[in-house]
């Protein structure tokens, strides 16, 4: 942590930050300029509030050096942490495809999707129960019922279920799905990741619609801090000013959480791209980057589908581009091991 | 709405399509060029789900000529709402002073500071008792206790209180305050949205850090279509790439959502800002285009301020800025009656 | 300057790049931490280039405390700069308006509505010859001929005229021009900045679409470190994600450059609104901020103007708004002086 | 177009409307509800003015269907255009590696660079000889000399040179240059885009900073209506608030460009990351989705680089990554036979 402090500084109010800081468990040293003071603050300074330092009347501004994630973090952590899960691990190099509907609109379409998607190779079946919608007049999910039919899919096809949670007074109803999802407009609702953080099961953590990386890591603190290690992060396109795609993928996404953190990352382009003749290729994108897995929504029957039909693969279009993810990802494998 | 199709349609689909939206209640007018089909939809659209429709196969796009939301909407509430909250009036006309601590601290604090804001002019007092935090490490608020806290500051003093609400779970707490505050970080959590829609009392919705007007009224809608008249709006910034202030104030929100909504419209410069010294001019600006309200972060110490420090006046910078507010005010009630 | 060293420097190159620094005229002041050595850099380092100490192999990162312009900067030019031209003042604290067209269409449009603009109290006359147009097949100015009828406008009202030059090779065409308009498109056209920095008359620099504080006072830097001090700065909406205004207005721009730089600040409400119906109250906070002037787009028929239409004011409502405005300003003065 | 009328239109004004648009070329079809009447507008609606149609009295608003864009739109011509330049080929299925410094700065630095970049299997030769920066005391280049030493390289490597133009007036002295590059910051400087139009040597269009599609497929137009059909387009990020990246690389670009023009698409990830370990990720990805190229800086000496060091690969890292693309490549092309 620097801190950096104004022209006229006072001795003593110099000497009492000083103090203070060397209270907290850190070290702290000066740099005397004509026109500036700087002082560099060095130890574990990640519950320093750095809120607190900037009003101090002597400081101009406080700048961290180090993240504030600590459980979240690679430098603390080198090792990637593989998420196990019915039978299927995510992270640690392997490539997870997570495919089904937006939303379950009935037993028939449900398990219709479910056996496709099985049969091109996805291991976990996406569906919404429970459906955040901007409007209170769209569909909002057949909640409890949407809960039932996906168990009933699971049983079926064996494939683990994700699904959205919105409100942790909705966690009895989850007990037996198998990976929760927080969506993006939940990212930092703070009472719903800590309740999250006192279970065990696998989180899927998306990054809100204009969270930074920071914030995104922050609210999988949470979760970790509470003691659930079992947090998946994806990302599902940030909100820019371009309008022709819903979003704007942030591609970078892959490489640089790889470098601060250790937990799997999954790519949504469903949501990202907003228009399923984008999804093909961005998918391959993601893969070609090294992403632990995608969430892709397919439908067989999207216009009439209940909720972002516009966005849904047909399972024949998934079949033929699951195909190409695991020829883009052998090749990948084997520059990585060849180079 | 507007339907454009495909160039190649079938005429049987375009049939289907035209009789289901008649079905719907509305009227459709074809528009066909040599290269293009456009559908014009007049009528009462909005219960029409468009993601439904741009998903069919001949459908290329669809645009709403209409606003989505209703309730919320000055067309069809051509008068301003105006919220009555313990002898206060917001919206109509009138400036509401809303002031106070970011985190409610302790009883010394909160009463020093809300006997000073209510001398300066105030006549709602702030505090929040609930805190979200980005980092789980950061204080979280004194909880019931700053709500027990801010009644008593509400007994002395006779200010209302507005105070922010985290999770429908906390309503029972929240009985006795007079207005709850939704933060930017939950202006998409539907669960309380509906929860709130449940209830009577005054809402403050502030906007989500990269929310639309649309998305934001539709918000306001969740709450007003559960039959709580009693929403006001809040701007608080948004988050563009600009760092050098904690976010962008859309200062365009006022004369735009004075057009769009008949609901009491309050500006919040200290979130916007994030520094104090931005925080008087920007509160000028507010009131010079007729804002309803200001919400204004007030600590007589803000060097050991527990959240946002830097963001918050002194009492007597405040002092002063009130009377600069009330001397803008008057001039521009004056230029309006006269001009 | 601050440096951020990798967790295992090598000592030697780190003395090196400590001698390197000494021999550039700054003094390197180092903090050991056991993970994190930092070297506070103090003296003049805005001649420093960050980018080529980033690069050195065991450097992590490296931050400026101190912005890197300086002639613009009002830490070493406390006084506020006031530009005169045709009797007129800019900045110091008074309020210009300059309104006109966007576009000279014909001398009959131009003097029409330049005499309105003057009858109202505006005390400079914009109007654009030569007209940046995202499209190649709109209306791109009548050029030379725009010009002509500028300065017949200037010599029948007396009013200063600011209308926009493209590209340095114009130069000669705006000999007789008052103030050279630099257009948001062009705020970083490094080559036109040069041109400009070697001539004497005033220019308003339009911020650009997606300019930093930084970016948009290092461009005002390329003119004056080029020896012309006559530098207006123009604020005319950033591009976010919101729609429904063409741009987002940063309103926080008035009292934040006031303490970054000694240059005069003009609000461009016209362009940030892109509708006529905002512009009034967009105005009115644009003043009661303290800005040095406004520029506002007028037309008498705006439904048959060639460019910007919809964003334009008609006389008879510039004529109430300058009222208002005056009105406003004459408030905030008195706010001023007495509280 | 689609022209959505106001509630109480004036039938007169209707009908002067109607008559000036069917003047135009176009076909009017109204759509009349009791709320709301709509034109739909259809035929050649390409060179008619929005701006103007939308500040008619009686016009709410206007949406274009058609994209504005003609010689660029897909729609009219169907087939991929290659760019051809000294014996390499730019689209049509095949990829293109650009590659070099930022900066000229030597020709030692330069040869040593190009004769690596080509060893790996570059193709094209970058490097800058104008180089456009935000401050005015950084390094602007070698400018002639640099043009010089570009010249000697592909007089020994055979790669043809793409370097960057930043005026009009610069023409001449890149008379021998194969590919001229309009930066960023340019992508809007009309009065170059009008020059480059009048040449026939490809061109090399980055996107602007926070351009939109609409808005970079317009410039692209500006230089293929000037009779110039040798357009490159070259995604580069755009500016979000995301502040660990440089920029956001808007990787739906490839796709979706595929979509709405011919032009041939490469992507610059050094300047989208900015951090030179993304680079690699970011380039898989880019290949993965069929970019046309890459244009990647390469520099044998970062720490000493005289313009951003952070973002160039050494050599021998670029070799390793040239060899990887071409296996991804490969891979995406066996999948898109077979599949």
């Amino acid at each position: 942590m620097i801190i950096i402090l104004k022209d006229h500084k006072d001795p003593e109010q110099m000497k009492s930050l000083t103090d203070w800081l060397t209270a907290q468990g850190v070290e702290v040293h000066p740099t005397v300029g004509k026109k500036q003071t700087i002082l560099g603050v060095v130890g574990d300074t990640s519950k320093i509030d750095t809120d607190l330092v900037s009003s101090l009347d002597i400081v101009e501004s406080v700048k961290r050096i180090q993240e504030p994630f600590k459980n979240a973090n690679r430098k603390f952590h080198p090792e990637d942490t593989v998420v196990k899960v019915g039978g299927v691990q995510i992270g640690g190099g392997t490539l997870t495809l997570m495919a089904g509907p937006c939303s379950v609109e009935s037993e028939e379409q449900l398990m219709t999707i479910a056996k496709a998607v099985k049969k091109s190779g996805a291991t976990v079946l996406r569906g919404g129960a429970f459906k955040p919608r901007s409007s209170p007049y769209s569909f909002q999910g057949l909640k409890i019922e949407g809960i039932r039919l996906l168990l009933k899919a699971r049983e079926e096809t064996g494939l683990p279920i994700v699904t959205e949670i919105m409100d942790p007074s909705q966690l009895p109803l989850f007990e037996d799905i198998d990976i929760l999802q927080v969506g993006a407009r939940n990212m930092q609702n703070f009472t719903l990741l800590k309740a999250l953080g006192q279970i065990k099961k696998p989180i899927l953590l998306k990054r809100g619609m204009c969270a930074t990386y920071e914030e995104w890591l922050m609210s999988a603190e949470y979760i970790l801090a509470g003691g659930n290690p079992n947090v998946i992060l994806c990302e599902r396109g940030i909100r820019t000013y371009e309008t022709y795609t819903r979003n704007t993928l942030d591609i970078a996404c892959v490489p640089l959480l790889r470098q601060l953190t250790h937990l799997p990352i999954v790519v949504d382009p469903s949501h990202a791209a907003g228009k399923c003749s984008l999804i093909p290729a961005m998918s391959c994108a993601a893969v070609a980057e090294g992403a632990d897995g995608l969430e892709i929504e397919v439908h067989h029957d999207p216009a009439h589908a209940k909720s972002d039909g516009p966005q849904a693969l047909l399972p024949e279009v998934f079949d033929k581009l699951a195909k190409k993810l695991n020829i883009i990802k052998a090749a990948v494998d084997e520059a990585d091991s060849t180079l």
